[in-house]
């Protein structure tokens, strides 16, 4: 075991990063600074001041960190149209590097020589927040209690309280939720549990962001939502900023049961794993943001786009933000936006989120070529013949020279 | 003009191919060998038997290509999940290269020199038939009418009609629809008219296949699909024709509402192009052929499989569906089918469709490793740390050596 | 045939182009500005005036292009360790976007509504020059002869040249070569004649900026080449131009008879060409800057460059440099290259080039790590087994459950 | 400490794995089975029987492994025309999967419950070993002494020896080399030493396969390379066995100097590393097998190849062979390669090997197409323009709506 002084630690005020406070006092004999950020979740952090202090807690920081989380990670990540696997839109993963990020710049601070966190060791979020730390500060070292303790059972983790003097009620939740849950301004996940038999459903009242798409309104709500430079910044004419533009997407897509996710997905660590997800606004965002750059966008561009975005959401998931080869490739996206700029109308429905409408002054759609009817020579249905030609050749020389395709 | 004997032309019985008969009769003095084909546009193909004999042809073909179409391009397909800017199925294209291989089979056993065939020189389909015709038969001369005539409104082609004694009720349609369509077992697609206006709404009776979601039940359906080797057979444990299969998803996807899409995409000729399409029973498919790989599929080989789909969508989109590119990428997509066996079940409900259930005998899903509760010591969370320092190194490397990531 | 008033020729003062003057003087009835650059193809540029002014030309361009052609175009290129079908440094392919760019803004000087240019119809030229042109002024016109007249033999050309006056010393060349070649700073090119029989070996009198390896000196050259954020700033310490650098390793190449090349590539058109080529500095260049980046990039930077790599290249080759897909990924390796900075020993010798050393303050090799000595607890090889561990366990998981690979 | 029975040894029959031969018998009480393999490493196996038996050891596995080697994981790989960081043919890494296989194979023979191997816990090569093990036996124990003991000096090995009777010329080399090395019919590669100095040159001694390009004959050799479905089958027209074919190429090469490398590389544990390689016959087999494919593949095939080839690399480096992405990405490749049909003409001289001439029955190279001189109509110039038109339609409307690219 190394020597440690000082550890921050990232602490939700919970019970379990409670213990973890008194257990790292124990174990390592050193002080710890505790770091509380409202990333939207949606639970006062301001109480964790005090359950800090009642634990010995000297250093307490308690930050805001909805507008940076909008702004620098979740933004860029959508100008990307960004989806894991098919389906899942990294709510938990990009908020990670943020967390990480924090950590370190307090470990400077405070001279701190450890980082500490309360993920487990088979999950992604230990593997994001470290690497994290480590590509920040490469000396930093790294407790992750859960990998190291064997309270590994709510009794167990009981008991230690009992022992150790932490007040239950720092559990911070009226009735213990039978699922492991993560929330921020993106999203809310939902593990474990009766989710742990892929083949059950989802029951109606783990939802807790929306409403049921049977629930919602019986008319739909339709909204224009703006974007510049590829990012959205007003809602149906009133700009906002990036955390309160969010929020109101969460709203409005809460309301409309949309944004619920329930999928099987392969975590970085190796396993498969079972998770739910409600990420009302982002499911809003990510289709205005397809449908303003459908007409802004070169093709090209937009395919290129299309073939990095897997490669781009693989690496957030991994935990990879703070890397050299995430900047390249953002590079690259954020290159491609300055002209991602316009309206898109939605139309919100019981569960499904729908684009109806696009326009920009920085359109390419171009109706005089696009039209069906007369185009007054516009474009020359001619062309289409040595396009098509040439295109062809290579297939026609094989063919010619017996090359069989069927 | 080249010297023609006799052109295979693709014909729907309607108007404009069959005003494309006669030019061709009078223009090139050839014989006109028709082809229609049965591919589930939701037409009686036996009548085009009649207008063709009005009009002189000859030989007439009339193919029921109904399953092959589903067996052989379709499903063959959505084994990729293939997707084109990110929202597009691809029904109209997925269903060109069947016609340009029964036209180049007809050319085959009628020994005719030339195709031909009633695509606009502004559109993706006339690519598509002629790369394929070409692909197959090198020496094969292709006639496309709408770039060589000047019949370009609708006031000249009927002109033409009455100058050539073509029968109005050519037309096959009661009243025009200010919509170009295009219709098969997998989607009906309308471009056109008012939606030449990306910011325009389509209007509500514009849609033919699907209920709007408004109008759809109240109350949800479940549905049961399974798979074998990545293709569906079976709903709700009834085996059925791939053909059968599709359509009946179309019917219970259609009835909820669930399929339609709005957007604008990008031709391979150049430009963009609005286009409104319903499909019903492909986005029931999607959704479910995701969710099954989701628990058969090996990470790596899904993460393969969506970094090689857009670059195989955009192939077939612009018609190189007969190449040796597309027969590659084929042959990667196919290897990794035969473990994509099981069931999934659906939730169907006003517009949206969600997987709640899968389960498999190929599953890889590992409750004992996944769990959040003890197990067992299935998985060593100390195999963590492991993982990630080495992961880290290069970064923490990097660091040491001063490369600051923020 | 459009009404040109006034077009730019892209003029070499050879026979062939001279006759282009003509030709659009009396085929279009336009005035014609010559524009001829210098980018080093190794002869003067200067008589192209008198030719020019012979030919009644009035708007004379003669531009020295060196220093901007390779610090513009051709470094760009090489950042990103560029080569078309494994093999080609593409030294053709990336002198035409500065040509294009330039006979656009000489149009846009002199009022011309029309760009022309001496490359053929079967080639890659013509498609490169053409993007170009459109890409930057899409309302410009062009002329290209070789698709439009019917001189296409060697004697009517003379004889045009007869009936118009043009004096044949014109064709600026003591012997006519048997090739059609190209050169620049980057390379010269050699395609036709005997080479179109691929078995054929080129003949050893056809090449002209290398000695042969066997007549290389039988010593080796040893140089080294020193970077600044990816691009070659000094050869043995002594700071050149871009230019002066290029032309030095061509030397340095050259009389170590490195760089020549003999493949079959497939243009853009469609048909697979035969090309040799002698590319003595970028050999080298190309050699010099893996080597560099293998101690200075990270590793999956260094990855994500090799993957994106054959897509930029194909791009360059097809013509694509003013394109919006270029710039975007250019962007990316740009961001890439700031700390590619460092010396490169390499070893000249009869053909060969090989880098013997490299060193950097940006390197982030490190001996502490790498060795096989004992290295003083930098590394902990049990991290190792948590690391395979864990990267195996999807795998594991898999054979488990009965998955057979062999 | 796992209870081990019985354990599979990769044995050398040199010193380290004789030290681990006693290590694990005395270390985990357990038997030791050990196998030996020739894959062409230059050194007899034969001997290694003698001292396993020295060492108590009962099962005594000596396999030739040498045709399987070259048919099954060496001309696959060279199908993809395989590189990693753009240099590397990956020699070592290839054999591993073969070694990986062969030990759970004696495993399962043997009854025995662990497989062990001497690669250090720096490398690739315990990785490679343990994920190929784990992939084909999950429930396979590993020990890798080098990672658990603490014998890592010489000296501490040496005394080891002394303490248990370990003949010391079982080290099996006249002189210890300063370098790490690794043979097979591939190549020898060489690690550690002054290599760890990345700017100092490799000494010329160092060398063991090839002769200097220096001592080189001075006269090129000329020789005939013929492939079928990819793989080459015969020299100069002698039909071989792969592994005799690879010898041969090996000789030739090494005659000539060809297949000297000197590289920094990136470990998949995380750290870079100075290689240097010997690859005479891989580097021909490189050269003639892009040759061949440039007359007879599809240019879109090609291009796929070569942006699906540093993924495959790179997953063969990493120890993925065993996996179903390689087997995904195999089937791609393996169904491009029934064309590559054959004959390659290739100059070895001094270091390098040219391509100089190449013809197939299955070429695409058309003469008729590609001529400089009249065609007969093979190719309609005028095709060209439509081609190009719209090609650049999307820039030009991008243009004309002011997108600027300069």
């Amino acid at each position: 075991m190394s020597k440690i002084d000082k550890v921050v630690l990232a602490y939700s005020g919970g019970l379990d990063t409670s213990v973890i406070v008194r257990w790292l006092q124990d174990t390592y004999g050193c002080e710890v600074v505790t770091f509380t950020a409202d990333i939207g979740q949606g639970e006062e952090v301001e109480p964790a001041r005090a359950k800090a202090e009642a634990l010995g807690v000297k250093e307490i920081y308690i930050d805001d960190l909805r507008e940076e989380f909008v702004r620098d990670y979740v933004f860029p990540m959508f100008r990307a149209n960004t989806i894991y696997e098919g389906e899942y839109l990294l709510g938990t993963s990009i908020a990670r590097p943020l967390i990480a990020k924090r950590l370190i710049e307090i470990a400077n601070e405070t001279g701190a020589d450890a980082i500490s966190h309360g993920a487990t060791g088979k999950g992604n979020d230990q593997v994001r927040f470290e690497l994290g730390a480590y590509a920040l500060k490469p000396g930093i070292q790294v407790i992750a209690p859960w990998r190291e303790w064997d309270l590994n059972s709510r009794e167990k983790l009981m008991e230690y309280c009992a022992q150790h003097n932490i007040p239950v009620d720092f559990s911070g939740k009226k009735k213990k939720s039978p699922y492991s849950m993560d929330a921020n301004l993106l999203h809310i996940s939902y593990e474990g549990g009766v989710l742990e038999e892929p083949w059950a459903e989802a029951e109606e009242d783990m939802w807790r962001w929306s409403v049921s798409p049977e629930a919602a309104p019986d008319k739909a709500t339709y909204i224009t939502l703006q974007f510049e430079n590829g990012d959205p910044v007003a809602i149906d004419g009133e700009r906002m900023s990036p955390a309160t533009l969010l929020e109101t997407l969460n709203k409005l897509g809460g309301a409309n049961g949309i944004g619920r996710l329930d999928i099987v997905e392969n975590r970085y660590v190796g396993m498969k794993s079972r998770g739910c997800y409600e990420t009302p606004g982002g499911t809003i965002l990510l289709k205005a943001h397809r449908a303003i750059e459908s007409i802004t966008l070169d093709r090209e561009v937009a395919h290129l786009k299309d073939e990095l975005m897997p490669r781009y959401a693989k690496l957030i998931y991994n935990g990879y933000w703070w890397s050299p080869e995430r900047r390249m490739l953002q590079a690259a996206i954020d290159e491609s936006q300055s002209v991602v700029n316009g309206e898109v109308r939605l139309k919100l429905y019981k569960g499904s989120v729908t684009a109806v409408g696009r326009r920009s002054a920085d359109s390419l759609f171009d109706e005089r070529i696009a039209t069906f009817e007369d185009d007054a020579g516009a474009y020359d249905q001619k062309d289409a013949e040595g396009f098509i030609k040439l295109n062809a050749l290579r297939l026609r020389i094989a063919a010619g020279k017996g090359r069989d395709l069927i």
